[in-house]
């Protein structure tokens, strides 16, 4: 690793392969996820043998790409290894979801040799047409930039890459040839430093004073929080602003927990008309809403029925719209910074409390376990600190909960695809092994990615997962097909999968029938990976859940469409 | 369902879910795979009320693509079910693999309605960022075709994606808009006929003039078969062609079992320096091969070693390439059933006998199980009528058994996608459940889709299910990584999971040590489901599975690679 100094920086020598695995190091990545293929095996020997990062081994390429997303969430970057074609594209709906998640990850592919490519040579896990671009054209659609690795281009794409990633918050695609990684190039011997572009001066200087003077003139102000602010890590300063204006902070249900619940000014989620009481108050009667990041769809939106006081101010990650002007070239932490010193500290609003969660009835224990019963339980069982996942189902009723101070809310509110969660855990679980995670999953998500709990297992982690055994995909009963098999799954005994994915586990197993059942089961200790089985009715679905599947019935299949039918949808009034 | 006539033609009025049900029926599918989704619901809904196709739901879409090419390979066509985005792209690997092993199916996806499409509204299962053609790109390089069904399109598109796949026996992909299934719109009365375009007659006449004259004038000929033998139903005119030549035919590996290996004139697999003695002379030294399909990669040409003869004529699906002649405009049943009629019956060569194979000396029923123990019990396993398959790994030793009479063997050589053997088992169990179906897969493999065995158990099905448990990717060991530990799977208790995902099933498993377990296990009556896990050595592997990995090294990474590090590779030496 010699170092030598050319057009005025320092530069070094290295393998392709070791500069990739330095840079993502440089960049905070301290594990691989993925699946090790030929085409992978050469640069899956050099982090063996470099020690830096951390091989984690995958079931499969789907479970890689939420595992990658999940450990983005918590450590702000996540990446994995793929191999060609066969691989690529297995995890192509994982790095889509982080796409429209805004997680911003580091696909990597192990793919055919470029010896390959210049020969025209046909290679399996191709098409074996003389095409060797088609996997780069299927990742188009869904990554920031992708790029094939040469020598030539090594040292400017690899760092190009990293840093649309972490900028864009988006994830992106290098294909790494099989014979290239072992080959020596020149590389910048400083490290990677992942920095925004700092803002334009007068930019940020007439943005900061066109929104402070917004703010601060508002009688009654409120901030709006999406997942951007998350991404774009502003969430403490969103605090120390509404604490300034002494304004109310909602959020809309992608940013569930980005707000610490526990905050004075936190107010709730807004959904339009699906939201809490005084939340759409808050937000629709507001003379000055910022929003942040703001992306409004059917599902963030109670259909469509959100609606923002005109003049809104639009904040996004790198621009913000105020009135008729679009401020480019700024970044949103230097705004809110900025935003901060400049409005004065309000002393003469008090926050509006927050409507307390009202304890159910406590059911009798030996009552069979209804949905209601479930998430009083689970309302009980949250503990400050705690990492909450959620899969598409029943399991959204966690979004109606309070979470306790410093938990991370994990879920996939735009894109939605069922079995996220579990892969998402495994990733999360990798970047914070001294959390205690939690996993709200059914059972038609779980049976998508189930084999990951065999890796969760092999790392020895202790997560507890609450999967909900109801025959199947409840959520869409409330759309159509209330009894139709379609929606139906296969009964698995989920319990049982621990010991048969990893014999000898000490993981605590229980299947819960009653409201007994369950308590029992969550009052065991957390010293092992404890899986909870809970059995219910595939009719028995929180209101709001259906509620929200019946509004999007009408959506999806409009006036023709056979929702009206009778009995063919679980309606939320047969709760 | 009215009909009339307009410019020449009955029509009829429909709603386009029930038109398009109507057509899939007619192109010979009676099972569509797939998973719900609030999008694809209206579609399910239709074809529960219809009752003329069967919904096969599936644990994830990856392993719904598999199924419906595993059900195409058996039934000609086949067709799966998905929602929007998260579905699509989890599929996109399955499909893919449909394109690269030349398999016709048909990837419906129930995406987002019209209406929001129309008024560029945000819905999940997006990337909510206003453009809706995202998953058609991404569809785009693997697909024949892909098209966003309208009311104004669909009676034309439905029909010309169905067409194209069948014709050119690849996958299609259509995105049928959630709102637009019940909505009524004029079709042809008449039914969807699946059949090519007839050849130009003069072209039709002048190739096989062409091809008749050489193979006729040839002293040698021999013929060898991709393939596309087999997907265009030519596998019986080859040998009643090579019965009137008395000429040798031999097959790449990808075409295992496309011609009956007790046929007196199958020569068997030819793979260049890879194939067996004899095979490469009988294709190499011929004065005139007749290549059917043939589409040369590494893992099919004995790492390029392969060497057709100057003068070999290329028949493909729809084009003949004979010396400096391309004929276009012909089909290559036409062309064939043309020149079996114009050569005359040879009758002065008699077939060369196929070395027999070898059984190896009858192992000890104690002694510990071997890869070569093993292959010899499987080769008196098979039987006759049977559909084997293989999946990627030690079980590419299937390729040197010899199949029985009227066996199927499904694969996926080009593609090479793990995990692809389990879908593919479902589908064709689905399509041919009166056959007898054996997969063979190692725990790598399985561990990708293994959920869906619980589909095959909820549809009662009873395979046999053959799987090697040696702890990790063995092929893998013979690139490099011999015992490194990203070559290593988790240890599954895997004859436990027919229990633990099908409760009260009648499945019989069985843990195998030693050869006689094994062939208590094989003896097992197959009145229900069997697995038998199988445990082998790590770093036991058939040599011929060592060379062509230590083979591919060389070709993946090169002179600078790491694959001659001492110890770093499983050598074949070490058998």
């Amino acid at each position: 690793m010699e170092s030598k100094q050319t057009t005025g920086s320092l530069t070094q020598r290295m393998t392709i392969g070791d500069f990739l695995l330095r840079r993502l190091e440089e960049a905070g990545i301290r594990h691989l996820f993925g699946v090790p293929g030929d085409y992978n095996l050469a640069l899956l020997q050099q982090l063996q043998d470099g020690g830096a990062l951390e091989w984690v081994g995958n079931t499969g390429e789907l479970t890689s790409s939420y595992a990658a997303d999940g450990y983005a969430r918590l450590n702000g970057l996540g990446a994995l290894l793929v191999t060609n074609g066969v691989g690529a594209l297995s995890a192509l709906n994982g790095v889509a979801g982080s796409y429209a998640e805004h997680v911003p990850t580091i696909c990597i592919c192990g793919s055919i040799p470029l010896r390959s490519i210049d020969r025209g040579l046909g290679m399996h896990h191709t098409m074996a047409d003389g095409n060797f671009d088609h996997f780069l054209r299927a990742y188009a659609p869904v990554t920031a930039a992708q790029v094939r690795i040469t020598p030539r281009n090594a040292a400017v794409e690899i760092d190009r890459l990293i840093l649309t990633a972490w900028r864009e918050k988006l994830p992106v695609y290098m294909e790494l040839p099989s014979d290239i990684a072992y080959l020596e190039i020149e590389v910048p011997a400083a490290p990677l430093v992942l920095a925004q572009q700092p803002s334009d001066p007068e930019r940020l200087s007439s943005c900061i004073a066109a929104v402070a003077q917004r703010l601060a003139a508002a009688t009654s102000p409120a901030i709006l929080v999406d997942a951007d602010a998350d991404r774009f890590d502003v969430a403490p300063d969103l605090m120390e602003l509404a604490q300034k204006l002494q304004a109310p902070v909602a959020v809309i249900n992608a940013a569930k927990g980005v707000i610490d619940e526990s905050f004075p000014y936190y107010a709730g989620i807004y959904a339009g008309k699906g939201s809490e009481p005084g939340v759409r108050e808050t937000i629709e009667s507001s003379d000055c809403v910022l929003a942040v990041g703001y992306r409004p769809i059917e599902v963030t939106t109670g259909d469509f029925t959100a609606s923002l006081p005109a003049g809104t101010i639009h904040a996004r990650g790198h621009a913000v719209d105020v009135g008729e002007d679009n401020y480019q070239a700024v970044t949103l932490k230097e705004v809110l910074r900025g935003v901060i010193d400049a409005v004065p500290q309000v002393t003469n609003r008090a926050p509006q409390p927050v409507a307390a969660v009202m304890p159910g009835a406590q059911a009798d224990s030996s009552a069979k376990l209804t949905q209601a019963a479930y998430w009083q339980a689970i309302q009980g069982y949250l503990r400050p600190g705690d990492v909450v996942y959620v899969d598409n189902g029943t399991s959204f009723s966690i979004l109606g909960l309070k979470l306790p101070p410093n938990c991370t809310f994990i879920g996939s509110i735009n894109w939605g695809s069922i079995g996220y969660s579990v892969g998402a855990l495994l990733g999360a679980l990798t970047a914070a092994p001294e959390r205690r995670h939690i996993l709200l999953v059914g059972d038609g998500s779980f049976q998508v990615t189930a084999q990951e709990l065999s890796t969760i297992l092999r790392h020895d982690y202790k997560p507890v997962i609450l999967l909900i055994n109801n025959g199947g995909y409840t959520i869409e009963r409330g759309y159509i097909g209330k009894t139709e098999p379609y929606n139906d799954v296969a009964n698995w005994a989920y319990a049982d999968l621990p010991k048969a994915l990893h014999p000898g586990t000490t993981a605590q197993s229980f299947v819960v029938r009653t409201c007994g059942d369950l308590q029992d089961a969550l009052e065991t200790p957390n010293d092992n990976l404890v899986f909870v089985e809970s059995i219910m009715d595939p009719c028995d679905a929180p209101a709001a859940i259906t509620r929200s599947s019946n509004l999007g019935a009408e959506l999806d299949y409009g006036p023709r469409g056979p929702q009206h039918r009778e009995g063919l949808q679980l309606r939320s009034s047969t709760m």
